[in-house]
C-alpha cells in the first residue's frame, strides 16, 4: 500500500516543524497524504519520517478536489446544455448593470436616470446597496498613499538572502483563462461554475529561519508550471482587497488570518499564521473563478518585477468591480428565472448560511473549552495521579519487606504511564482538534461574507419589485423593466453556482477533517489502551 | 478458559444492583472473579450474567490471599523453629504486665507499687499510655444502659420475614481456636502470626428489599459451615467496640463504615456502607488473631439468641483487654530482642506508617478530583461537543444539496458517538476508580490506627529506659527489670507480626486493585477507540 515518489526540487527542513529535509532525485514513501495546507508526511531510506511540500514530489495527490465537483460535472455535462459567460472587462461600458449599484444617498430613480456611464462607478460604491455595507475587517485603503512605502518594502526582498536559482525557468508564463470562466447548468444540483481540468495548487512557506513577518514566500505551481516568488503579508492583504472589490458581491472573500503578532507566542503565532494563510491561498486557488482572474493570475505567476508593477497598477485601475462583476456574467441560452424562485434561492441560502454560521459558532466554542481542558487541568490530574502512585511505590519501596519489588517496580510503571497519558492528552489536541477548529474557523470566515453577498442579491429583488410602479410612474420603460429581470436572474445564477461551489467544497471539506479527527482520536484512545495494558500485565496476585 | 462453578444455594437476586438469581444445582459460568466484596460476576445457561455471592458456588475462589503468606509460610516452616504462645485469658490474674496499663494520672512507680491485682484495669484504662489515646469515631458507649432496647431491636429481626430455611443446619457449631493464635518466625520476613489452614470468610447481604437501616444480614461461611445469621448494624458496631477494646493496644481495628444515612442519597449511601461493611469484616476474618477470638467467632457462629446473649455477656467481661492482650502472646524459645532493637523497629513503623498515611491521602484527594471531573464537567462536554457535531449536520441536511446524505449521516452517527463516550466517561469511575478509592480508604482507616498502636509500644520502651534508674533507686528490683525487658521484646514481636501481616496484605490487596483498575481503563480506552472507528469508518473523501 506504500505510495513512493520522486523528490524534484531540493527542500531544507525547517528545525523544529516536523519537516524532512529531501534531495533531489530522492525516492521517498509517502506516509499521510491528508496533512493538508500543502504538506504530505513522507519517509525517506534512512527510516527518518517529516513533512515535505507536496509539490516538490513527483507523486499527484489525488483525493484532493479537483474543483467543485469536478469530475460530476464533467460527467454529465453532455447531457445537458453547455453556456458560456463572458467575464471579460470590455462589455462594461455604458453598462445598465449600474442600477445595481446605485448610491445610498441618492433615491433609487435619480440614481436610475442620473446614472452616469461605467467608469468609476462600481469601484467607488460597491457597498451601497441599501442597508447592506461591506464591514470586513484590514479594509484596504486604496494604494495611492502608501504606493511609495509599499515599493519601498517591497524592495526589501532583495535582501533577504532568498536568490538561490529560483528565478530564470517560465519566464514566458501566460496568464491565460482569464476570460474563460463560466457557468455551466448540472441537472441534480443545479447552476455551477465551470472548473479547469486542472486545479491551482499553491504552498505557502517561510524560508527564512527566525523571521518574523518577513519573507513570507510562496511556492507556486501553475499547471506544469513550479516556480517561486517572494510575497510578504502585505501583499496577501493587497490580493484580498482585489479580491474583494472585485468578487465580493457575488462571492464570498474570507479575510486574512490575523496580522498581529503578540509578544511571547510570537513564533507559534507566525506558525499558524502561515498555516492560515495556506489554507486560504488554497481557497482561492479551489475557486475557478478567482483562480482565473487576472490579478490572482498575477500574483502567482508575476516574471519579474517589472512585470509585477504593471500588473499590479493595472489591477488597481480594474473597474469590472462591486456589482458591476455581474455584467461579465452572460448566461447565454439558460432560461430567465421567476423573481419568484430568485427570492425563494436566495431565502433559502440566507437561512442556510445562517444556521450553519450558529453550527459552526457552536463547536467552535465548545472545541475551544474542550481544548482548555485537554491542555490544562486534565493532564495535570493524570499527572497528579501518577505522581500519587510513584509516591506510593516509593513509600512502600521503603518498608523494608520481602517481596516488595513486584508491586513497587508495577506501581511505579503504572505512575509514569500516567504521566505519558497526560502528556498525550496535553498534545492530542494540536494532532486532532487544531484541524477541525481550523476548519471551522475557515468556516466561520466563509460564513461571514455571506450576510454582504446575499444583502446585495437581496437587495436587486427588492429593486425589481418596485419595476411595475416605476413603470407605472413612467420612471423607466417596459423594456428596461424586462432587463432588470434578467438580471437578478443572472444574480440569481451566480448565486447559485456559488452556493453549490461552497456545498461541495463544504462535503468534502468536513468529511476530510472528520476523518483525520476520528483517525486520530482512535490512535489517541488506542495507544492510551495498549499503555495501559502492559501496565497491567505488570501486577500480580500469583 | 472458562470457569464452570456449581449453585450451592438459591439465591435470589435484589434488582438493580447487577445480581443474578440462581438456583440450587444449577451450572453457571465465572466471568470476572475480581469483583470482590465477596462477589463474582456469572453467567447462566440463558446467557444473563449478574453477581452472585461467592459462597453461593462450589469452585473456590484460589487467587484470595490464604492468610498472610500463608502458603509461604508452611514452605518454610519445617526448617524454622515454631513457636505457640498461648492467648487464653488464664494467665491473667496477678499479672505483671499490668505495669505497662498504668492510669495516666498517677506517676509512674506508683501505679507499679499500688497496681491492683488482674480484674477491671485493663479494660478501663487501655487508653492511659502517655501521650497516646485512642481516638476513634463511633466509640462504644458501654452496653449496660443500651441493653433493653438493644435486644428489643435485635427481636425485630424475627418479623423481618427473613426465615426461609436458613436456619437449622450447622447447629452444633464449635467455636474452636481460640486459645490458638500464635507467632512462628519466618526467616526472611521476620515474626508473623500464625495463619488458619483454612480461611474464614463472610457475605455481607441486604435481605431486605427497600430496606433502610434495618435488616443487614451476614451470611457467614467458616470452613464447611454455611449457615446465615441476623445482624444490625449496631451488632456490628458492638463487635467493633469488643475488637477494639482487646486487641486495639497490638493490631490497629479500623473504624466500622459511617453510620449515618442522609435524605436523598440514602439508597446509593446504603449500598456503600454494606460494601464498607463486607471489606471490613473481610479484613477482620483475614486476620487469624482477630478471626480465631471467641467474640469474633460468636458474632459469626453463634447458635441461638440464647446462645449469642451469653456469649455477648461473657464478651463483655471479658478482662484481657487494652495491653493485657500481650500477657496471652508468650514468645516460647524466641530469643529476647535489645531495647536498641526493639526501638529501631518502632520507628522505622512509625515512619512507614506515616509516609503511607501521607502517600493513601494524598492518592485519595487526586482520586476525588478525577472523581469530580469524570463525573461532572468532562461528560457533559463530550455531550456538548456530540450535540454540536448533531447539530451541525441537521443544519447540513437543510442544504438541500444532492449528495449530502453520505456526510450528514456519518456526522450524526459520529455526534452519537460522542453522546455515548460522555456517558461511558460518567460510568466508568464506578468501575474502577471506585475500587481504587475503597482500597485506600480502607488504608486509610486502617494506618489511622497506627499512632495508637505505635503509641502504646513506644510508652513501653520509655518505661523500659527508666528501669536503670529505678532499679538504682530501689523502686524496682534487678528481676523486675529484666521482666519488662523481656515483655517489651514480646510486644515488639507482636508489633512485627502485625507489621508483616500489614504488608502481605498490602501487597496482594494493591496488586489486586491495580490490576482491577487498570484491566477496567484499558476495557474502557479499548471500547472508545472501537467506537470510535466505527464513526471513523462511515466518512469519506472517496
Amino acid at each position: 500500500m506504500a505510495t513512493k515518489a520522486q523528490v524534484l526540487y531540493d527542500f531544507t527542513a525547517e528545525p523544529g516543524n516536523n519537516e524532512l529535509s529531501v534531495r533531489e532525485g530522492e525516492t521517498i514513501t509517502i506516509t499521510n497524504q491528508s496533512i493538508g495546507g500543502g504538506w504530505i508526511e513522507a519517509q525517506n531510506s534512512r527510516g527518518e519520517i517529516g513533512l515535505v511540500p507536496e509539490d516538490y514530489v513527483e507523486v499527484r495527490i489525488t483525493d484532493r478536489p479537483k474543483g467543485t465537483l469536478g469530475h460530476k460535472a464533467r460527467h454529465y455535462s453532455h447531457t445537458y446544455t453547455q453556456l458560456r459567460v463572458c467575464l471579460c472587462v470590455c462589455c462594461n461600458g455604458n453598462d445598465p448593470w449600474a442600477v445595481f449599484d446605485n448610491n445610498a444617498s441618492g433615491g433609487f430613480s435619480n440614481n436610475w436616470a442620473a446614472q452616469p456611464e461605467g467608469t468609476e462607478t462600481g469601484k467607488n460604491s460597491s457597498n451601497a446597496w441599501g442597508s447592506t455595507s461591506y464591514g470586513h475587517p484590514q479594509a484596504y485603503q486604496g494604494p495611492g498613499a502608501e504606493d511609495d512605502e509599499w515599493d519601498d518594502e517591497w524592495d526589501e526582498r532583495k535582501s533577504s538572502g532568498y536568490t538561490e536559482g529560483e528565478t530564470g525557468e517560465g519566464g514566458a508564463i501566460t496568464r491565460g483563462g482569464a476570460h474563460g470562466s463560466s457557468m455551466k447548468i448540472i441537472g441534480e444540483v443545479g447552476p455551477v461554475w465551470e472548473y479547469p481540468d486542472s486545479q491551482l495548487d499553491c504552498v505557502v512557506a517561510d524560508p527564512k529561519k527566525g523571521s518574523k513577518m518577513y519573507g513570507l514566500k510562496s511556492y507556486i505551481e501553475y499547471q506544469t508550471t513550479n516556480r517561486p516568488v517572494n510575497h510578504r503579508y502585505k501583499h496577501f492583504d493587497w490580493l484580498y482587497e482585489r479580491l474583494l472589490e472585485k468578487f465580493g458581491s457575488a462571492i464570498p472573500i474570507p479575510s486574512l488570518p490575523d496580522k498581529q503578532v503578540t509578544g511571547r507566542f510570537e513564533e507559534e503565532f507566525i506558525k499558524m499564521r502561515m498555516e492560515r494563510l495556506q489554507a486560504w491561498m488554497t481557497r482561492m486557488c479551489r475557486h475557478p473563478v478567482v483562480a482565473n482572474s487576472e490579478v490572482f493570475q498575477l500574483f502567482l505567476n508575476y516574471k519579474d518585477e517589472k512585470d509585477w508593477k504593471t500588473g499590479k497598477r493595472k489591477a488597481e485601475k480594474d473597474e469590472t468591480v462591486g456589482v458591476m462583476i455581474f455584467s461579465t456574467i452572460e448566461p447565454e441560452g439558460l432560461p430567465d428565472l421567476e423573481l419568484l424562485e430568485v427570492e425563494q434561492k436566495c431565502e433559502q441560502f440566507s437561512r442556510f448560511t445562517k444556521a450553519m454560521d450558529d453550527g459552526v459558532k457552536d463547536l467552535l466554542t465548545v472545541g475551544h473549552e474542550h481544548w482548555k481542558r485537554c491542555t490544562g487541568p486534565l493532564p495535570k490530574e493524570y499527572q497528579r495521579i501518577g505522581k500519587a502512585l510513584q509516591n506510593l511505590s516509593s513509600v512502600f519501596t521503603s518498608s523494608g519487606y520481602e517481596g516488595e519489588a513486584t508491586l513497587t517496580d508495577a506501581m511505579t510503571a503504572a505512575g509514569k504511564t500516567y504521566e505519558e497519558i497526560a502528556q498525550m492528552v496535553a498534545e492530542q489536541p494540536k494532532k486532532d482538534l487544531h484541524f477541525l477548529m481550523e476548519t471551522n474557523n475557515e468556516y466561520k470566515g466563509l460564513l461571514g461574507c455571506f450576510p454582504d453577498t446575499i444583502g446585495v442579491h437581496k437587495a436587486a429583488i427588492e429593486k425589481v419589485k418596485e419595476a411595475d410602479k416605476l413603470v407605472a410612474t413612467n420612471k423607466i420603460t417596459t423594456t428596461e423593466k424586462v432587463t432588470m429581470g434578467k438580471r437578478a436572474s443572472t444574480m440569481s445564477y451566480a448565486l447559485q453556482a456559488e452556493m453549490n461551489h461552497f456545498h461541495s467544497n463544504r462535503i468534502y471539506d468536513y468529511n476530510r477533517v472528520m476523518q483525520l479527527y476520528l483517525e486520530q482520536q482512535v490512535k489517541f484512545y488506542e495507544t492510551i489502551a495498549e499503555k495501559l495494558r502492559h501496565a497491567h500485565s505488570q501486577f500480580t496476585t500469583m
